[in-house]
């Protein structure tokens, strides 16, 4: 696309172990190939404790280990990582940190919400984000959100090639920087913020793109990031419009072809 | 619909708890009105036990917490169930059963898998399923496949009303009877589970409809049910299709207008 900024990273169709052919049949009973998204599962370690086991697409697991801890606040935004160990056999990771953590009690405690896996996310995470103001001034012209949207959906994807898997971007004006996918759209803003926290990525002048919709714990993941403008193409839900109005966050929906709807921080969408 | 037999439960689109209007504006700035989904927080109790919170719609709780428990191993099929006890104001129902129960340790231990929230499920489940075999000799029709399809579409829904939500149906024949909704999907599987379950409801010769993805847990829960065909729009991941041929489940997924495609038991469907 002419004007078109590269992107930082975004899906590699070419990996042969992200997909799998398998023989079928159609409508009229004729054999078919199709691609279909590969699962894999992933064992996330934190210094010397199991946290999760994920079902996910193998291709990042350093951003998804970092990212889902960060996420639920497993570790802090300023934290030092020791180290990051990954067994790709085993399917295992081990994030070391500098401070000694332990996670027993609060592991006991969840709450499984409502969009997809890996949506547990700890109470107090609740109690924490409502406290926030998104204070950045940044604006999003009107047909940027169109751009964005034509942009992303001409990348090239796993979603084109196999289907069944979610994606989240980050945009910066009407660029999208990092595209990131998973069969949980969940894991796929995991991996988003692993990338921004060990890439050092200021969040405040981005835009999150997603295929999924606005449901309370997605907004949760775009306010702890500290992005200000949160688009879809799906829909919302109470929660998580009641949460994006009390954190002042942008929040754009039902984002297709050339209609939006904007149900919180309409201040941030200018004219243009 | 002419012929259509009448559901035995279906969405309650009348039911004004169940969405919310909120104020916004769309793409030219005009302000709108829009019904959004109403999320609400469900902590279930197995006897003197916390198990889980889930975010939900509020519409079946009593059916959400025996299914959730069910799929999650946590009762048996030939559970009795003593009593059921909804506090609705606190959000919090009480199963309780004849049997004592102690999940503490294995509450610990849980994958967060790939597709909808709530898709915790013990590991110990997967090594139970990959050992049953479906049966079931029913057949379904080619044509059926697409009549279902458009009796469901044509079905008032919350989705219809809000988005956001995702349905399973559970059909004999081209028949629709049951039809959950829920902002995830494995909320609206383990709605039907329960209501198949206190209704007592012979599952050999149905056939699982779902808006969801395919993945192994949405296999895993059908399986557990006992339906021989699981039908969805859209589409598979390896995993899934691994375990349906595994346990001889039809699978059939992105079944949209006359076009569908079988990955698994195309034993089952007839050319008529």
């Amino acid at each position: 696309m002419p004007g078109q900024k590269k992107y930082f990273i975004s899906p590699n169709i070419d990996d042969d172990t992200l997909t799998q052919k398998i023989k079928g049949t159609d409508q009229d009973n004729n054999p078919i190939n199709i691609k279909v998204i590969q699962e894999t599962s992933l064992t996330i370690f934190l210094n010397n404790q199991e946290i999760v086991t994920l079902m996910c697409i193998a291709d990042h697991p350093k951003y998804l280990a970092i990212g889902y801890l960060l996420n639920q606040n497993m570790i802090k935004i300023n934290e030092k990582i020791k180290s990051i160990d990954l067994d790709e056999e085993l399917g295992v990771i081990i994030i070391r940190t500098s401070k000694k953590t332990n996670y027993e009690k609060i592991l006991k405690k969840k709450i499984t919400t409502s969009g997809c896996a890996q949506g547990t996310i700890f109470g107090n995470i609740y109690e924490e984000i409502k406290k926030i103001k998104i204070t950045s001034k940044i604006k999003i012209k009107h047909k940027w959100i169109y751009e964005l949207s034509k942009k992303i959906n001409l990348t090239p994807s796993l979603y084109l090639e196999a289907g069944a898997v979610h994606g989240c971007v980050i945009a910066e004006q009407n660029n999208p920087l990092i595209y990131m996918e998973d069969v949980g759209r969940h894991n796929a803003v995991d991996k988003i913020s692993g990338y921004m926290f060990l890439n050092n990525i200021n969040p405040k002048n981005k835009i999150f793109y997603t295929t999924g919709r606005l449901t309370s714990e997605m907004i949760i993941k775009t306010v702890k990031m500290g992005i200000p403008i949160l688009i879809s193409r799906s829909g919302f839900t109470s929660w998580g419009v009641k949460l994006a109005k009390q954190t002042n966050l942008t929040l754009i929906g039902r984002a297709k072809g050339k209609k939006y709807i904007t149900l919180s921080g309409n201040h941030r969408i200018i004219d243009q």
